[in-house]
């Protein structure tokens, strides 16, 4: 009995060859007998899987012998319509040869077959994405000799039914439900429940069954030649990296398609032999709350797929977990102690090697332990920043390797909450994971009855087509907003980041009807009140209440991202327009406010009249009226931003939206807004017609209101400044004001509106910048700003990049409209990732590389944002810290995030 | 009596100096006895008038002497608040003796005094802009001397008053009327009608009170010392420069605000000393028809300024132009014989000097002709081409010359019908000059109704908010458009120019009520029915019904356009969509169809319905079915176009605009589809509804429409290979078809359609070449697409710059909602044109050169078009020959002025 035994024979080596040509492309990676071709770092090659096999037979691990086809062969294959190298059947030949010598053991031979594993292994971990084939080597004559060796028939024919409805699957295409239909009439017909109490002769009837259904669905027979049985799996393994269900996955991961995946070929060794056999799953640490012990579950007698399956219940590996689960069931630690042990060595040798926490898979084998799999253990957030502090604190990896260790959005789980992942849960529809965190409330459809209902103390969703800033009241009041149309950087989107309000955006199969108050969805109806959950993470919407957890932030956060601190370049800023933005900004980290948008502000209760007065206004005096009402309000506003701000530098963009976004859009507010004002129904409604804009995006706003309107925009200055002045005396801190001019696109209009802040500035301050410094800046987010920036660069001390507006018009992609077509463009393969989600480096990267270098040739010590939704996309930190900003701004809750991402992007740039 | 004769005696010249250290900065330019420091060639430095005077001294012609301050000098005093150069005044008052020595008068000297005039003179021609004073010099003392020298007290007082008046109006700012006052209260108190009947004595008195009234107005006293009038004047002109009503004529007419003006200080010299002095204008040759004669006007006894007031008859020069046009006063031929010779010689003189036809203002004062001034002649398109031609036939000038001639632009004027100049014209509101030409007939509102009137028969003018594709039938059967939405390249005006209607667009003041179908204009309301008549080259929208002259294209055009065709390196194509628009195209001179957009096919009779079906449609085969029957439809349309291309290429762009353009908009539509399709109403609404963009011009259109309904353009690629095929057979002539990819962002988008493209084509043509040639390209329109262009070039072998949204998208700037604010722009100096009307160089231009660079660097023999509204515009098309590109595409209407600019552009680029 030494089939699957291992042996300790030297592994085979390839041919040696002299360098005088280049060498021939080495397409296939051997491992086992504690040497390999390949190590961890080959990756890209080996994937993940192989390249692990490799590294723990070079560590002297216990690996089943095998060998690794790379990457490069399956990208050779999908650009060959589905043909090999001609020298690989050469490599794969000797590499079996090895195998078979390092298990004294034939490949197809009767007596002694050598059996194998053919499995996938992208660079990634893409999760039962792809295929995968087991015991193949088994024909009618080679089970003989398994069931020989291993005394035990059942065991054999068990093993050789799997692997024909395995390779019937995968290679052939007939799917399980075939096969599932025999057993059970086999079952049926001798009167039994269980698959257990089949014997190895029924298994010996079904496989002739099993033989007679491949014949008849596929046209041909079950391959009796395991060289047949070898290619055609290897083949089918390339080709599942294109299976529909495989290209989502990257997808949704943005892994990119074109890596290709790895295919390993092992000898088997079997967990089911009995009581000394065992098949398990361990990590090095606890991925739940990042504790230093041996982790994971195991069953006794089962194979691999039994762990997952779920039918027994897997046991824990130590005595300690147990307790800690109150389990009865032994822990691997009392039924094999002696494995325990070695996994216990093993755990300690990995971790100093990888320096991180490991995710193994593990087989005894009749008393001898064999090492499957190891790979960096994914874990929670809050597991992940222990481990690294830990590891830090071990003397395992630095500090800069604990702040890589984290992945910047990861951070995300530690902001929000997160549905409870013990809950079950009802997708009702799918859309974009615009803000995450998840939130569980009464549907409603307005931002009149939200916030109505928040009041009453009732937790609501807010469901609408889309938002626009009169909602923002009612988003605040809600848990959660779902909207039906728009994308990641849609108003909804946005807006909820900024509030921290999880947020699910374009759920397009959601059919909203105002009037009757209903929302459609894929099942069925639901009205005004019924419960709803989303979780923004994912962009699902699901159905009644589903229970979540609260997060909490820990030591060990504070601990990473004192650490990123120290490393990062770029400043981190925040995107807050109101007083409880700045608290949760500062609590985060933001080192200012690098974006104010004071359009919200005019929306706020007893404004908004004001405002729309000043709007209608048909003569100058009647504007300049109706904004004597509005500056003592946008002053209070300010004074209390400076306030909290504490002499941090606050950023204020000034007006920015176009005026009619502003004006009363139903019947309702259209009657009301002529009570209030004495004008005439029809003549408001005449103006709000002749106000709307065929395309508002392109339309009269930004600087273009402040050129047309300068008293608006003189208006905001003073409020800016004067209460800058007061807060500076008040407490006695000099206090730091930039004002910004949105959608500029030539110098004109920077020099024009520069000149008026000055002038009111002058009036505010005088020439005395003791108490109050303010400078005078621009938003770079139209392409023509980009490319005239060395001319705009004369009037302006600062640039911030508004990429949200410079991804619209640079791509000619209005945020509100594109989701209906970017998911195509995404399935097609033509976009790897959401523009609006992290920046297009090529276009819009582009734009603000020129802008950059432009700029700064006229004036070199420009101070260079950005102030777009992408600054808190870890990528886009990274851009940013690549060109040379100075800083980046984004919603408070993803200021974490970017400092995170900032400190990386250092940190990678030196390696 | 010598004070304003000529005097023959050489110019003073000023101080030599050496050239050790660079010269110092000349300010003054003196002319004057057959000599002068400048030329014609200084016209920047000395201005229009300060070059031609020159000019015309040196070639000995009778020009009472004097001097030209720089336009440096209105830099310097503009830039300096208002102060002077300090060495100017030792400059002018060397250039002041020299006049002196000429004139053989001294400037103040009571017995014999020198008189001057102040004139402006800026580079470009800007009549009656800027300010001018007459008889400086005069004061209490000097007027005596007047008065003896001239033996004519009344003459002298005369001068005198209007000095006065002059001055105090343009130096101090007290307006005329105080002092048409004055003569008013004299003529009562005298009890006299006529100003001809006051006295020396009745004149001095009126001085005396003009004084008064002066010091009253200003505080303070009419200056005496002729210094002070001469400095005051000097820096009043320059002043002048920046008047309102200057600002705006140099807006209008594109004249950059920073040329600045000069200032001509000249001697007097008077067309009013008796019978024996008379002024007049004249032009060397008829500037109405061409005709090679003196052409032009005079009065006897006269001023200047009594020619252009109307209150005489002028009187003709010529005895031929008298009797052509019946008139029975003298001709100058007749009553001084010598003078008329003399300024035939003069004619000739400075026509072969100038090689131009000349526009000269003279004076004979007691039988002696003065030369004042000479310039350049403006006279109708028609002429200019005539005077041009005939030029070349005398050998005045070559064929490069006479096309370097005419200004494209004017053209227009002979390729759409006029309003007849001699009509009376009541403005009712002005708009954007859209598309040329004038147009009258009876309003309506709906493109239905338009249709309907036109096919009784009637005259219709159609008004609308704005145009949509739906109108086009309505544009087609009106005579003419005013919208009062939209700009320059608003869909209204692009269609309007296209079909060469005459178009106003965004005449704002206009309010159009559609329910009660009136329109609101600023003086009252008129209704559907009323007479309306529309100047599309002026933007003016006036009442009733104007009368038109229709314009006739004659041999010197083709001659002109025969020289130009045989200079310029672009190609120059027509934008063409219909049969007409072919015809149109090839009749004026296009070489090809250089963007034939495919949509405006779908909104055809009998189509539209299919073309719904095909949006509306739940699955693939639905959408396919209708697409069948759209197929021959379109297919159809290529026929023709290609019949009448005869082997010319024709550029067709897939389909563009989101498909909700095509959806049914009002609820008639709505109920006519459901009834047409079976669908109910609902169901139709609700896809209008969703189908729906915030933001159309950046929303699911152009390539992503094939992107996501690849069917589309397989349909149409297949319908317009398939009519080449069938036309190339039918006539055995090769026919050449280029397929065009409109809104391309990257590269993806491209490879995915070319091979669409590409494999409809096998299916259509297989491999053989030899019938049609077809070529797949891409519209560059996007920012992105331009910095993308590398890449994109791997997959097409031309671009078409679509530079109207191009413009939208990198100033951020929608054309339909940019009229609003625009001209606020071009009011405060920000613009310096519309860039919907002439390309935006720094902007769109910077985009236009990087893509241009990078695609050939990608691909050398990359064709490159550029196809949108500005390949009519002649500074564009002078641009895109600068950058190298092959062809300019335009509206057939606008092909000989592209023709023309593109001449110009190679012939200015050899200067």
């Amino acid at each position: 009995m030494t089939v699957i035994a291992m042996n300790t024979a030297p592994v085979g080596t390839n041919a040696e060859h002299t360098i005088v040509n280049p060498p021939p492309k080495q397409w296939v990676y051997s491992f086992g007998s504690g040497k390999a071709d390949g190590n961890a770092s080959m990756r890209s090659l080996l994937g993940g899987k192989g390249a692990g096999l490799a590294e723990m037979s070079v560590l002297g691990l216990p690996v089943p012998p095998g060998f690794t086809i790379t990457t490069e062969v399956c990208t050779y294959f999908n650009k060959n319509s589905g043909t090999f190298p001609p020298a690989l059947i050469v490599h794969v030949t000797e590499a079996l040869q090895s195998i078979e010598k390092q298990m004294s053991a034939v490949f197809g031979d009767s007596s002694c077959p050598l059996l194998v594993s053919v499995r996938s292994g992208a660079r990634a971990s893409m999760p039962g994405m792809m295929d995968t084939v087991l015991n193949l080597g088994l024909n009618d004559k080679t089970v003989e000799g398994l069931s020989n060796q291993s005394g035990d028939p059942r065991f054999a024919y068990d093993c050789y039914r799997r692997f024909i409805q395995m390779f019937a699957d995968v290679v052939m295409g007939i799917e399980h439900h075939n096969f599932e239909e025999i057993i059970e009439e086999h079952k049926k017909t001798l009167g039994i429940t269980l698959d257990t109490e089949l014997s190895a002769t029924h298994l010996k009837a079904m496989i002739e069954d099993y033989k007679s259904k491949i014949q008849e669905k596929a046209g041909k027979q079950f391959p009796q030649d395991p060289n047949t049985q070898l290619w055609d799996s290897i083949a089918a393994v390339f080709r599942s990296w294109s299976n529909p269900r495989a290209k989502t996955y990257r997808k949704l991961n943005n892994i990119p398609h074109d890596w290709g995946t790895a295919v390993n070929i092992q000898a088997m060794v079997y967990g089911n032999m009995g009581d000394d056999s065992a098949t398990g799953v361990a990590f090095t640490r606890d991925p739940s709350t990042g504790e230093n012990i041996l982790y994971g579950e195991y069953l006794i007698n089962a194979q691999g797929e039994d762990v997952v399956a779920g039918i027994r219940t897997p046991q824990h590996l130590s005595i300690r977990s147990r307790q800690a689960q109150q389990s009865t069931l032994p822990a691997l630690e009392e039924t094999m102690p002696e494995m325990f042990r070695q996994l216990e060595t093993i755990r300690g040798k990995l971790e100093r090697h990888f320096g991180d926490m490991q995710d193994m898979e593990f087989t005894v084998q009749r008393g001898i332990l064999y090492m499957l799999q190891t790979r960096a253990g994914k874990c929670t957030t809050s597991a992940a920043l222990k481990i690294a502090c830990d590891m830090v604190s071990e003397g395992l990896i630095t500090q800069d390797e604990a702040v890589l260790r984290i992945k910047p959005v990861s951070l995300n789980q530690l902001l929000h909450p997160m549905l409870d992942p013990k809950a079950k849960r009802q997708i009702l529809a799918r859309g974009l994971p615009a803000s995450p965190g998840a939130a569980c409330g009464r549907v409603v459809f307005t931002a009149e009855e939200a916030e109505r209902h928040a009041l009453a103390g009732e937790k609501v969703i807010l469901c609408r087509g889309e938002t626009s800033p009169e909602d923002i009241h009612g988003m605040h009041a809600a848990e959660g907003i779902v909207t039906t149309q728009g994308g990641m950087t849609s108003h909804a989107a946005v807006v909820a980041r900024g509030m921290g309000r999880p947020c699910v955006a374009g759920a397009s199969e959601i059919v909203i009807s105002y009037e009757e108050s209903t929302m459609r969805v894929r099942n069925g109806l639901l009205r005004a009140g019924d419960w709803l959950t989303l979780d923004g993470g994912t962009g699902e919407v699901l159905a009644g209440k589903v229970a979540t957890i609260e997060p909490k932030l820990s030591g060990d956060f504070a601990r990473v991202m004192s650490w990123a601190d120290a490393v990062r370049k770029l400043k981190i800023m925040a995107n807050a327009d109101t007083a409880v933005d700045c608290r949760k900004a500062i609590e985060l980290g933001a080192e200012g406010v690098g974006l104010c948008r004071t359009e919200h502000m005019f929306f706020q209760e007893g404004r908004i009249v004001a405002v729309r007065e000043m709007i209608m206004a048909k003569t100058k005096e009647e504007r300049l009226s109706a904004l004597e009402r509005v500056l003592p309000m946008q002053r209070g506003d300010f004074v209390e931003i400076f306030k909290i701000m504490e002499g941090r530098t606050v950023t204020i963009r000034l007006l920015d939206p176009p005026l009619h976004e502003f004006l009363p859009h139903g019947e309702a507010e259209i009657v009301e807004l002529a009570n209030a004002t004495g004008t005439a129904v029809e003549t408001i409604r005449e103006q709000v017609l002749k106000q709307a804009e065929v395309n508002p995006m392109l339309g009269h706003r930004g600087c273009r209101v402040g050129v047309t309107y300068p008293e608006i925009y003189a208006m905001q200055t003073r409020a800016v400044l004067e209460a800058a002045l007061e807060v500076s005396r008040a407490e006695g801190r000099r206090v730091s004001a930039d004002i910004m001019i949105p959608f500029v696109a030539m110098e004109g209009e920077v020099r024009v509106l520069r000149e008026l802040i000055n002038g009111v500035a002058q009036e505010v301050l005088g020439d005395d910048e003791t108490e109050v410094a303010y400078r005078v800046g621009t938003m770079i987010e139209l392409p023509r700003a980009a490319l005239a920036a060395g001319k705009i660069a004369r009037e302006t001390s600062f640039f911030s990049f508004g990429t949200n507006d410079l991804t619209q018009t640079a791509l000619g992609l209005s945020r509100d409209d594109a989701a209906r077509f970017l998911k195509v463009y995404e399935e097609r393969g033509l976009l790897e990732r959401d523009p609006f989600v992290s920046i297009d480096q090529e276009g819009v990267g582009e734009l603000i590389r020129i802008a950059a270098q432009r700029g700064r040739e006229t004036r070199p010590d420009l101070d260079l944002c950005l102030c777009g939704e992408h600054g808190g996309d870890a990528d886009s930190v990274e851009f940013c810290h690549k060109v040379g900003l100075d800083s980046v701004s984004c919603s408070p809750y993803r200021v974490p995030i970017a400092r995170l991402a900032a400190a990386q992007a250092v940190l990678r740039e030196r390696a």
